[in-house]
């Protein structure tokens, strides 16, 4: 877990491939995507970037974790969005952070909201660094205010497991497998993977309300939250570790979604689960989206609750090498550390089937304490492409930067009745602004969670970039896209939080009393504003408040 | 439907029983709880009830649809809490709402929104008026305020069914059946089923987060609203209808439990389902409590989710006419639209036989389609007897006030870790209380929902009420209860909501922070502060503030 992390990209800078290797990708994904002619650039090294310097010292008090090292105020600049991921590769850093903290108690904590308070130093609470929506970024619309990123990766600590109530305390700052491990221990798991798993922390899940391995049930951090611990600059935000409660508004899920504009969340207490023993699982094929469709609605409203119910559209199948014949694939898992799940599968798969749904390879049937004696099938290619893929895909972004390729994805949610519309008007929008910006483009869709009134679509968008236009290009198509899901009912996220990217378009999805609401509760625990300001609510003193970058 | 309502007690009029029934019930209840010499009082006519004239008229510009007659401000001056029940029974209306408005309309509600910020009168949403903690009551702390009462039983209509999605768009004064009933014509339910059904409203069930039908899963109505529309007096807070969103701190979170003090709820989006065809369901016994206990929560952990998991102690089962045997009871049921639940009845019997359970009666299970030709027993005595119960204890309140008994209930959620010192601690100190102000009493429990980290359990509890003293002797008792609840970690309430009773110890449940939050959120949406004073957040004007009644 000590692997040095990349300033610029996603993930350990080890696994940035070395040239040869992405010249070799470009080709394939020149084939892929028809855009010929791609090869691989190399990044600015951090030497040769040329960076502000702090314009505000390190105040004694806070120096035993403080830093204004290059690296730090460098990698603390971005999240890990397209833009981002460009400007870092390009070493283009106009607006670092001043101050890099990094915290190991809550004292320190309180001593930087209480002397940011004071100076007006802008504060950025910092997790994996992984927002793709500009969360975490340091701009400075306001040349006068310098800027403290807070990075609570210190704070890792399993606190206490509750083994009757399965429920354990963690530091903010865990981050996946930080907090995996030190639950594996006593064979719990909480089972919370979002696709930043290996770098996002429990904090950043809480305050961006991710979502997480189960397609369906309870699979937002908000359900797996049973108390907060949030330090404000107006003093500890504490609720009781309790199970369910019908006592006023939730005051735990003001701080879920609250994206570090309300405060620094220190600690949660989270619902944890013993591993799973059994499980049982099926790719199911459609060649008619529409009948596809069907058959996941009617899955999603059967009370069956798979854990796993991805539907990939066919190019998001070939994306990820699932499939290459065109066909629609329906991921399907069950499992559980109570009972053998393999009758749920089978009923679902009675729905599949009652939709046209084939199945190239027999259902995967196994039970841990059998040693993993499959029965059916061993986990097949196509299965193992998708896990392997889906992982991988956060790396991937850094390659395709290098090859000068646009990419990214969006996110949302809707109700079955509006997706068609939204779907199409998606594909007609955003394959528009691909062709006006690119020339060409590649778009595909798969579902990540589907609920009984709706589903949850994922969209990755690919096209070649022109050097120095990238962001331009960026802009447009992602405008596109959030304007096209605001107008069509859905919702500016579903998991991907708002931030920076989101906010014009979530202002107008939400009423208009309920941010004012917000900025009141803003102003009630951070009288200052120094609070990540620009996220979620206007930052007042930014001349361009809706310029997404 | 159209049926009187009672002026003072629950429900409808002409079911109060005639006093030679009441005395028959006496002889059995005075025997069942020891105490002897119970007998029938009448309750004072409302012509004999002397009310203080209205302190405002009604203008011109609401006279549509306000009232100042005496049966209507004497039915909309309490809930149905004991106090409220006893002190309607005794004819004491001391503090009556002005005015009763029915709206039939928006445009009702706005305009009476304005005409009491303008004039300083106080606003309070009635629903069903079955709120049994001070929630809807016109307290008159400051005497110079006048108070309306709206209530919005007359906007009750099922305005949309999307049976794509299986959502319905329902306003806010639409009570259980009521909308049942039209959700019924379309194959659909919303299933959501707390013990006051009958009279309360979708709006009450929102602004309390009332809990409903299923003991495990989506059954807060907070889990069943996919948005809502509310009227404050600052304007129109209607949300998006989405299946999720991790979009900012969820703008529905903020209405759900804002027990009117907010603003005016008058529609929302819910989640209805297709009605359930098959159901299995059976009654285990446990001689052991700890072994019921052990049962209930491994199957809350086991992800077999079933609809009904209700333990009643020996005495909860005996007051509901479930057991005699000193018996503690399960009752647990699956039921689904979907597919046939028996295997999942099994599983769950499993587990409880695995703690020593045992079935007095075989398993049943039915599927409609066959005419409910059952295998397995008919429903049995005893989940007759519970079911019958179950529906008919909120008239027995009306019964046992009139025979000068004290009785009431009071619930809450903790975690499976806390709870055996919790029931402890509550048998011990309300017993203590009960026996303090009583002489002597009776106090069962059961749980009405279990989550894998917890219970919610509910006690009941009824004594001898003295002539004079009911008020005294009950704040006593029901203080004792909620000092309790507060001492070992539990939620004030579980579903029955914060209202005047329980704002205390609520205060000291959730941090002082987000008290001033709330506080921050009413300030901005009914800046005049007419809407439910005293209710979740204190009255600035009430000289006691702290004062249950």
């Amino acid at each position: 877990m000590n692997e040095p992390l990349s300033v610029w990209g996603w993930g350990h800078a080890s696994k940035f491939p070395p040239t040869e290797e992405r010249n070799a990708l470009a080709e394939q994904v020149g084939m892929m995507l028809g855009l010929p002619g791609l090869s691989a650039k190399e990044p600015v090294a951090l030497d040769d970037v040329e960076m502000p310097a702090p314009r505000i010292e390190i105040p004694a008090s806070l120096a035993s974790f403080c830093t204004i090292d290059k690296a730090e105020r460098a990698r603390h600049s971005y999240g890990r969005s397209f833009p981002d991921i460009l400007r870092g590769f390009q070493g283009r850093y106009d607006s670092p952070p001043d101050i890099v903290a990094y915290p190991t108690k809550e004292a320190h904590i309180e001593a930087a909201l209480s002397w940011c308070s004071e100076h007006g130093v802008r504060l950025i609470p910092f997790g994996g660094g992984t927002s793709v929506v500009g969360g975490v970024e340091s701009r400075r619309s306001d040349d006068s205010q310098a800027v403290m990123s807070l990075d609570l990766t210190k704070m890792d600590r399993v606190l206490s497991v509750d083994e009757t109530n399965l429920t354990a305390r963690i530091q903010a700052g865990a981050r996946g497998p930080v907090l995996e491990e030190q639950l594996a221990s006593q064979g719990l798991t909480l089972r919370h993977f979002p696709q930043s798993f290996e770098f996002s922390t429990l904090g950043g899940w809480v305050a961006t309300r991710a979502g997480g391995h189960f397609a369906t049930l309870y699979t937002h951090i908000d359900d797996l939250v049973s108390s907060v611990r949030m330090l404000t600059p107006s003093g500890v935000w504490q609720t009781r570790t309790l199970p369910a409660s019908g006592a006023g508004p939730d005051p735990n899920r003001i701080v879920l979604g609250s994206e570090g504009a309300l405060g620094v969340i220190t600690e949660a207490e989270v619902r944890v689960r013993p591993k799973p023993r059994w499980r049982a699982k099926a790719n199911v094929h459609f060649t008619d989206w529409q009948q596809a469709l069907d058959a996941v609605r009617s899955i999603a409203q059967s009370g069956l609750y798979p854990a796993n119910c991805r539907l990939l559209d066919a190019r998001e199948a070939m994306l990820h090498s699932v499939s290459f014949d065109q066909s629609h694939v329906l991921l399907l898992g069950f499992e559980s550390a109570h009972h053998n799940v393999e009758s749920w599968l089978q009923q679902a798969l009675a729905i599949a089937e009652s939709f046209g749904g084939t199945l190239p390879e027999p259902p995967k049937v196994t039970d841990a304490q059998e040693g993993n004696k499959a029965r059916g099938s061993q986990d097949g290619a196509a299965a193992q492409a998708w896990r392997q893929s889906f992982l991988y895909a956060p790396y991937l972004f850094n390659t395709l930067v290098s090859l000068g390729v646009l990419v990214d994805t969006f996110e949302t949610a809707c109700t079955w009745s509006q997706f068609p519309a939204l779907h199409a008007a998606v594909i007609k929008n955003v394959r528009g602004a691909l062709k006006e910006q690119c020339g060409t483009g590649f778009l595909s869709c798969r579902f990540t969670h589907v609920y009984p009134d709706g589903p949850a679509p994922y969209y990755t968008f690919i096209g070649p970039a022109q050097e120095g236009r990238e962001i331009e290009q960026w802009l447009a198509v992602k405008s596109a896209a959030s304007q096209t899901l605001y107008d069509f009912g859905a919702t500016s996220t579903h998991h991907h939080a708002v931030g920076r990217y989101h906010r014009p378009w979530y202002a107008q999805e939400v009423p208009e009393l309920y941010l004012q609401t917000l900025q009141a509760a803003k102003e009630t625990l951070d009288p200052a504003g120094i609070l990540n300001p620009g996220v979620l609510l206007q930052d007042p003193k930014d001349p361009n408040p809706d310029n997404l970058l």
